[in-house]
């Protein structure tokens, strides 16, 4: 019997993983401070038996650690997803207070209450945004020079560092999953969701962040959940570090931007800004070796060029709901 | 003209940092909340017109900014040595919240002080202990899996992230100096120090914590602090990372014991334990490559026994001292 809390369960990741979880049985407590996340996000699950949401701020040691302690008496907690962060990069780099507290906070007090309850295994979504502007190489998870260019990067590799020093003194297993871009939907931000909201508000033409040609792999959401499950499944040593992406070169800015025109707004006009970098803290190519994940046996649906296409279709249907 | 602050400026290695500054005519401010650090550390630059001393936190964000804006005022600070932080390891493993107030927050809170009074050069005392348990290869500062083991080394590598993102974000130019096992005075730990106070305490016989295999190396603080005066005088881009430390293969625990029984208890017995690791987040072999500081053009005048031998004397004299 396992019992899941999901920290930002709330949010575009969280939502499709406590899904997966629930529809496959489990118990499911989503913790979520509704900062970016969304209470909508969760009405599929309101009336799932397995289901229970609590509305906390997992950055704040005493509330959280009461709200854990009542979960864990009810039913012994087994597994912490913690996917609670800032996922707004660029709030982060005009105020690093937001991420030290959304992002790495959060880290430090889930492994609080991890240590002081006894909980054994910690999933946790890292993201490639710590290895840095690596330029065009394949990464690996063994890559040496970690150089985070954003606030955000860098309080996901200091949240790796803190999870590897807990495994070493208690914590039971840990599974870092380094994730790439990731699309699909509930989307709250991310290029394709930006140029999309842009093609709707203006058809005759747009305007891209930076000259087009940042290149970056993107994987789909349901990719994403299906290999931290996996991941979760067979890794199997006590602390698991993972790429996750498709084996791919990666899709160019230019090129969404022409899918999202050719799907919304035909005949707009791009207009591309200059430079290779969206903004302070983007990586401008990004490429990374996936050869642990696939010869532990993953392979992903969808690549990149069929991810962006299949997410723009669902954010076009998820802005015509709203 | 520079105007230097050194945060934990009145512990081990920022005594001698302080020293070495002063000497050259340098204006310095040390800042040390003296958990650790000791006043009487600084008696001997009580009457240098250069030096100032104020007693702070730097893990509190109002009083710590205003007290850097005020220094500021008087004179602008070109240069901080980032030094404070918990240095006592095992309290860390105890209870990670000392690593997290006393490491990383002091150095979030320098790096927030910095941004806002464009203070332009940080120079940061990281650790090898950011490695973690890396066996017997000779690590290189591109290393991949840094894996640290304490939490101490955890908040080390997550003070680097931080400071890498500050730089993508304003930071003029940061060093990190990766330091070795540092030896010398004024002692508070480390093995050498425990060994000569076990040795004056029961001259019949001592115990050594573990097996004694344990091998790594040590710098003399003289060397080191020549190290990091010359890496910020040379190194000349905007984000330069050395692994300091002595070109050979370290000294094990078993040839310290004997060293400080031959110095301190002639014909005592030294009991050894049992194990390779002398306690939780100790790293049993430790060495790693200095190519990229020998290639700069520097060179320590001592090697690990060299350090280790000079070291126990100076302790010697220190405890005689007390």
């Amino acid at each position: 019997m396992t019992v899941h809390v999901v920290t930002g369960g709330a949010g575009f990741i969280g939502t499709n993983l406590v899904g997966r979880l629930l529809a496959s049985g489990e118990t499911v407590f989503v913790l979520d401070d509704l900062s970016l996340g969304r209470m909508e996000n969760l009405q599929p699950f309101a009336t799932n038996p397995g289901f229970a949401f609590h509305r906390i701020d997992c950055s704040e040691p005493v509330s959280y650690r009461e709200m854990m302690t009542a979960l864990h008496c009810r039913e012994p907690i087994t597994d912490v997803w913690h996917l609670a962060a800032n996922s707004d990069i660029s709030s982060g780099i005009a105020d690093p207070r937001i991420d030290l507290r959304r992002t790495f906070l959060t880290t430090f007090e889930t492994l609080a209450c991890m240590r002081a309850l006894e909980i054994p295994r910690l999933h946790f979504a890292s993201s490639s945004a710590i290895y840095g502007d690596q330029a065009d190489c394949a990464i690996t998870e063994e890559q040496g020079s970690l150089e985070p260019v954003s606030h955000y990067g860098a309080m996901k590799l200091a949240s790796e560092a803190q999870i590897r020093a807990a495994v070493e003194s208690g914590l039971e297993c840990a599974d870092i999953f380094r994730f790439p871009n990731v699309v699909g939907t509930p989307a709250t931000h991310g290029v394709i969701y930006d140029l999309v909201r842009k093609g709707i508000a203006t058809p005759d033409g747009f305007e891209v962040l930076g000259d087009g040609t940042q290149k970056k792999i993107y994987l789909h959401v349901d990719d994403l959940v299906d290999a931290m499950l996996f991941i979760a499944g067979h890794a199997g040593g006590r602390y698991n570090v993972f790429n996750i992406g498709p084996d791919d070169e990666g899709v160019t800015v230019a090129k969404i931007a022409e899918a999202v025109r050719d799907r919304v707004c035909p005949g707009a006009k791009i207009r591309y800004g200059d430079g290779t970098k969206g903004w302070t803290g983007d990586v401008p190519r990004f490429r990374y070796s996936t050869k642990r994940l696939t010869g532990l046996g993953w392979h992903p649906k969808t690549g990149s060029e069929g991810a962006v296409s299949r997410a723009i279709d669902e954010i076009v249907r998820q802005q015509a709901m709203q």
